[in-house]
């Protein structure tokens, strides 16, 4: 089993990463915590195939456990879910000595991780990742979110998981449509700070998802090491962090122009990734050949690499509303060239012309 | 002025105690954070007499400001009232370079806290406490709750404000209800912290409020700087800060069996301190003549000395869901005597015991 360390003093923890390791969820969790009551929450996409499994698993290592299925999909991800998991969690008796456990994609991780950072001020949780975009990115870091009438991902708390059990088994049975959402995010990390894994993308990719899922270990263990590197030095999001949301600033905008009906999230970074890698190339800021690349790579995987037609004002509007804009302007992620990133802060004005660039 | 540090590392900020500082409140504010944006939370009770004074002053000293007036009163603790919290901070334009002020008792303080603590992941907020209660307690130490159906103070975060600004001065218009309410609270860090502060309590309380209002600084001072002590020990409640628990099991049982429509917290808390110290100093846990002396100062300040008749099955009921409680059983604060307190694990027969010694 491959185990790999997110390090913040105190709140250090493991992402463990094996096939199958669903089946034993129960022991390897009892290595993190002692026995306590463990609260599921899940989906009803989720539940039938992996709930009795997890739940047997905890059962049997000495967890009493308790579960609560909500509907899958985005609306899920609200204030009126939280207070449905916290009246599941005052029915299950968690006290702070206790445990609630996130099975799902990441819907069900950032909404139960919400609730686990503020039920009495904080209980300890675990993620159990579904989806392959969970696995490489939502559950390990400790963001958690819920999307408000205002805007997604609006309100939320830093809160770290006490574990993360990663089963690429689970992604066996990942409608395509969400492979790709995941794979959008694993072309992120290659492209932002490891040429290694962007090349054993390009390797696999004309293989199809089948190739792609042989060599599905080593590409979460990249994905994840990378993450666990950025996080331990970054917790909060004031600095290195950022670079995670490379493609994020055109792609948010993308998603919210499309009232999130269009493109997926991480469909929309891939065209967001592109569109500004052509654009800093353009600029003189990007080593050459490295948006033909990209572009190569991101098209061979199945993933968009142009930003849909949509209105430039509603996108430069969506984008100077980024949750990341500080006082001093916008900031946006760049690439140096493939494996090498960095942030840059720019002012709207800047953001009008890169929009005005790319067609 | 006095300033009472509180000491939390990177999270460290100052408790400011001078009467009419709401006036100067904006050059305050300027000192610790630069001039951003600033969302005042307060409720229609404070905001006719305190708004216009401290969002005249912020103005004055280069804050953009908005305000939201809620209604007073618990019923405004709530989830409705953070999700309006939060519409108001996204028409705000509130960026996580910008601040959030609370303004009021401790309702507001907790409701605008939690608001705080999870808007954006997180922004700063200042409190302005009017309340005795608040100023004593609930404004310092980064605990931020609302209520929900199944309990009081349920869900919430542990959230550092960046300044507090206590004002004697708006005590002046306190209802004597509230008044009272915070009075118990003050008898209380003399009593586990602070024989100093208790005898001060002591040689003023025949004068009435007029007489502990003259002494009203020096009391805050030593309230604050006890909380300030303990809070920058046990940041999250894990160990010493429970003290601050004291009176609060019987407390916290009686308001629940009342319906929180009987004694107020702080008069509950009075009756809690009484009856757990008499039963402790019967077990010879507490030095003998403590209970007696705790009873006179809090008859002398009006304050009640002996626990509501109430159904003991319900009381029992109420403490062993307390919060506070871990796997391990009960923890309850006892005095060793006026001034040094301890915290003891108990199990439910101790509990038991306590309320069927207590009549």
């Amino acid at each position: 089993m491959d185990r790999v360390p997110v390090s913040l003093k105190e709140k250090s923890y493991e992402v463990l990463i094996a096939a199958g390791l669903m089946q034993n969820s129960g022991d390897l969790l009892a290595e993190a915590i002692s026995p306590c009551r463990a609260a599921i929450i899940t989906d009803d996409n989720v539940a039938p195939i992996y709930l009795n499994t997890v739940r047997g698993s905890l059962e049997a290592a000495g967890f009493r456990t308790s579960a609560l299925v909500l509907p899958h999909g985005e609306k899920t991800k609200c204030l009126d879910s939280v207070a449905r998991i916290y009246a599941f969690l005052s029915e299950s008796g968690i006290t702070r000595s206790d445990a609630l456990i996130a099975l799902g994609g990441g819907v069900v991780g950032d909404t139960g991780g919400f609730a686990s950072a503020t039920w009495l001020r904080g209980v300890r949780y675990v993620q159990i990742p579904t989806s392959l975009l969970a696995q490489v990115d939502s559950s390990v870091g400790g963001k958690t979110a819920i999307d408000l009438p205002q805007g997604k991902n609006l309100a939320g708390a830093f809160h770290q998981p006490s574990l993360v059990l990663c089963d690429p088994a689970a992604l066996e049975t990942l409608p395509e449509h969400y492979w790709l959402d995941g794979l959008g995010e694993v072309v992120k990390y290659g492209a932002i700070l490891d040429e290694a894994l962007f090349a054993l993308l390009e390797e696999t990719a004309d293989g199809g998802r089948k190739a792609v899922m042989e060599n599905m270990i080593g590409i979460l263990h990249h994905c994840v090491a990378c993450k666990a590197e950025i996080v331990s030095r970054d917790e909060h999001d004031n600095g290195e962090r950022m670079l995670l949301n490379f493609g994020h600033t055109l792609g948010h905008a993308v998603e919210v122009c499309q009232h999130y009906e269009g493109l997926s999230h991480g469909m929309a970074v891939a065209a967001g990734m592109t569109a500004i890698t052509r654009w800093s190339e353009q600029q003189g800021l990007t080593e050459p050949g490295t948006s033909a690349r990209l572009t190569a790579l991101l098209d061979r995987l199945g993933l968009p690499t142009a930003l849909p037609a949509l209105d430039r004002a509603s996108m430069l509007h969506a984008m100077s509303r980024d949750k990341k804009k500080g006082s001093s302007g916008s900031r946006i992620v760049i690439l140096d060239r493939i494996g090498q990133s960095r942030v840059m802060t720019v002012q709207e004005d800047c953001l009008e012309m890169l929009l005005a660039g790319l067609r």
